[in-house]
């Protein structure tokens, strides 16, 4: 069972200055629950007695039994599955120099929509990028849209929350650091190393005039045929899908 | 000044019953509007007196100065901006045969969500896909979310809803039908083709059988490194972007 204050515990996890206090996540359903369980820190589980009697071992500090109803009050969801867990956010520490000089990480710069910033963490995994760089202004992995939105892929990408331009001017010389721009050559054309820096940009505004200028190698997704009219640009996560689909067919 | 009457009819556009009826759908904001008018009929333009003063022409069978008061109670966006029009449902009549023997088209097979599907115009359109055939099954692109979602793309490319294994039995020997699957070919290294049909699946379940049975050419876009542990699946509109960039690149 779930106490008055247990409830209220949680549903203030929806709010970054709570997540940030407490250190804590939470993530819900079975799928999200299950990939992550064993891979972060979990104090709790909220579940029905269905999920739990499915389950061989829990490795969470604590496992209460819950009703459907009792998990609706708890829930962040609309629509409650069968599960609930609150998770410790980890402390990554590695340094976007160790990780640039021998892999490809991706940089993301004000990425504002919790949305997009899940389905690019599933982007990476996808694509085996181990290590995210965000700026201050990028929105909160643990907000719980972006959690689900990872569809588990969290388990296995680090998101780093960083100064941004900071870091990218500290990398050795000879580190690439790839944008994406209008005027930036044709992505297909151009050589792409394995290791090195990709950085995405804000929704609205693409990558910012301060880290825009520590780009030294930019690229273009073209537009087909070539000048035709169409959308002036491609949703932040479809690009870095693009971009990242072709390092790895080069990298292959 | 729009009446009781009017705001009662631009809401009940939320609902797909009634945009059937009506044949009409909903549009907001300056930039969306701005790209359908003068390319869909438009019956009604409500927008702030600064936005039609800034305008020099509207091609609309009504225009009516309303205040960002008024605009609020039309609206169905949380923030609404400046203009709302109402436009019709233009009735489109291309055959996926004449389309797929010549170029290349897209056909979706039940993809649910609106975001997802105004995503895919918008990549459509920018990778020069001109007509997307949809099951019945898959999301109406006139859902207001839909339209938003594809930033004004809807302007560009045709979708058809269409029964889908009926029309792609139809096509002419010859014509390729693309899908991805866990088990086809890596699409970087099979040749692929300047037209044909690429299917996209529903979100949870990906191509239907019986769809699934009309593709002759089965693609796989792999996860990196090989045989590594990632998320089970890229989400539809990523998987779209992905394939499509591809099949561009090739054909330049």
């Amino acid at each position: 069972m779930l106490s008055k204050n247990d409830v209220k515990n949680i549903k203030s996890l929806e709010q970054k200055k709570f997540r940030m206090e407490k250190g804590l996540f939470i993530a819900e359903g079975p799928k999200l629950t299950g990939e992550l369980l064993g891979r972060f820190e979990c104090i709790l589980v909220a579940a029905t007695q269905e999920w739990i009697g499915s389950r061989r071992n829990i490795p969470a500090a604590r496992v209460e039994t819950v009703t459907q109803e009792e998990l609706r009050r708890a829930s962040l969801l609309q629509a409650p599955q069968d599960v609930l867990a609150v998770f410790r956010i980890p402390s990554a520490v590695t340094s976007m120099t160790d990780a640039a000089s021998r892999n490809l990480v991706l940089a993301l710069d004000d990425v504002q929509d919790p949305g997009n910033l899940g389905t690019i963490v599933r982007i990476a995994d996808w694509f085996g990028i181990k290590d995210i760089f965000c700026s201050k202004g990028t929105a909160d992995i643990y907000n719980p849209k972006a959690v689900q939105a990872t569809m588990g892929a969290i388990a296995r990408v680090r998101l780093h929350y960083v100064d941004l331009s900071k870091s990218i001017s500290e990398l050795p010389a000879g580190v690439p650091v790839y944008g994406t721009f209008l005027e930036g050559d044709v992505i297909y054309d151009t050589p792409l190393s394995d290791n090195g820096v990709i950085i995405m940009g804000n929704e609205g505004n693409g990558i910012g005039r301060e880290v825009g200028r520590l780009v030294n190698r930019k690229l273009f997704i073209p537009n087909w045929p070539q000048g035709a009219v169409t959308s002036e640009s491609l949703n932040v996560a479809i690009a870095t899908a693009v971009v990242c689909s072709e390092f790895r067919r080069r990298s292959r």
